[in-house]
């Protein structure tokens, strides 16, 4: 794959013996050319737990330079919910501009949406990206990011022909 | 009540001799049945002093244990405009979905409103949220976020009914 | 000049031999009166460096008291691209509506623009926005900002007519 992805499951339920996030991996693998060749070659399950998550998070970028990372979960106001808090500490450079489009967007589907507590930044060459739990936010989440991402990820690769589509 | 509320208007005119901030304790109590059986329990009024701030946040979240606090005032540019300051190290949890809607709902009053540096964020099971002085502010601010600020309280209190309305 | 402006170009292939980026001073300058009385009075051109990008910014806000500093480049993705780094650290209170309003105005333009990973802030009396390098950015962002940038700068001098426009 020209584009590696892996899609990290966050839930206490799940990870007693579900399985990761079919629908999020059918919906990047869809748009594998639009992301400039994206394939998911890593799914994980874990607990709502800062360690565990931070682990992954930290071997899928740091050792296994992942192109990108995507963290389903977590990211709402229950007490158990903190991916945020475990991704934020390991990013070196936010990208709020990806929040912004990706609110934006899940806003017009619902007001829900607003609970969002998602991160998303660099770190090294792998770019992370909190997406809730919703088997719907996924697919919401990637189509606000479409129209940009395979830059981005280019850009991170530091690409020179994708320096600057527009100067950035 | 089933959610209580305390406000804070922050403002060193005010806390020289005026009162808490009619507008927001009507504007809340008026929307009690949408927030969950909402009331204003608290009101106090401090002026533009980080550790005077920091002091009562603390107090309310920690030991009152209210739901939900709202700041009223110091959000601006001058340089005695400091609530977000004190507010930002207070949060465990930030909350950016709740900024976005208030902004995206108070420019459409005002350009002016690109000028509020307001914070957000759950600490421990409090939700703190910044809104500015202005009389109007509030009933801008709650109307963004009433459509979904009730489940949001809900989630913090770790309701399980309500962990997942969309799946946040 | 009633507000005086200052320009920094964060690039590697400018500083080896460019000069500032003329439209900027043309969008600055042109918008003069809608800026209370902006007029360009330095520009300079640093290579992607944190300590060079900070080494200006800190002088021309804590020596020279610039009222506004607009940093051009260094907001994408690519490794090289740090120029929020160097900023956030140095910005004592977030313009988080300032960046919402340049975002919503960019992405009307091109989707491109979720890729800015600017930051924007007061440091002393002095407002530091970062904005993309294209040279479309300048035009796009100012005209975001204007409705509100005069009232802002203003409020950042502590002018006291200027309190509260409308109280934020
Ligand atoms: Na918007």
């Amino acid at each position: 794959a020209e584009v590696r992805v892996a899609i990290l499951t966050v839930s206490d339920t799940v990870a007693m013996g579900g399985g990761p996030d079919r629908r999020a991996v059918s919906v990047i693998n869809s748009s594998s050319e639009k992301l400039g060749g994206a394939r998911v070659v890593a799914t994980a399950v874990v607990p709502d737990n800062v360690v565990k998550i931070q682990n992954i998070l930290r071997r899928w970028s740091d050792i296994e330079q992942m192109d990108l990372i995507v963290t389903l979960g977590g990211t709402g106001f229950t007490p158990r919910d903190l991916t945020p808090e475990a991704t934020k500490p390991l990013i070196e450079k936010e990208t709020p501009g990806l929040l912004y489009v990706m609110m934006q967007e899940s806003l017009k589907v619902t007001p829900f949406a607003m609970l969002s507590r998602s991160a998303a930044g660099i770190r090294g060459s792998t770019l992370i990206i909190n997406m809730p739990g919703n088997p719907n936010a996924v697919a919401e989440c990637m189509g606000a990011l479409l129209p940009a991402l395979k830059h981005g990820l280019k850009q991170i690769r530091g690409d020179k022909k994708e320096k600057h589509p527009r100067h950035v």
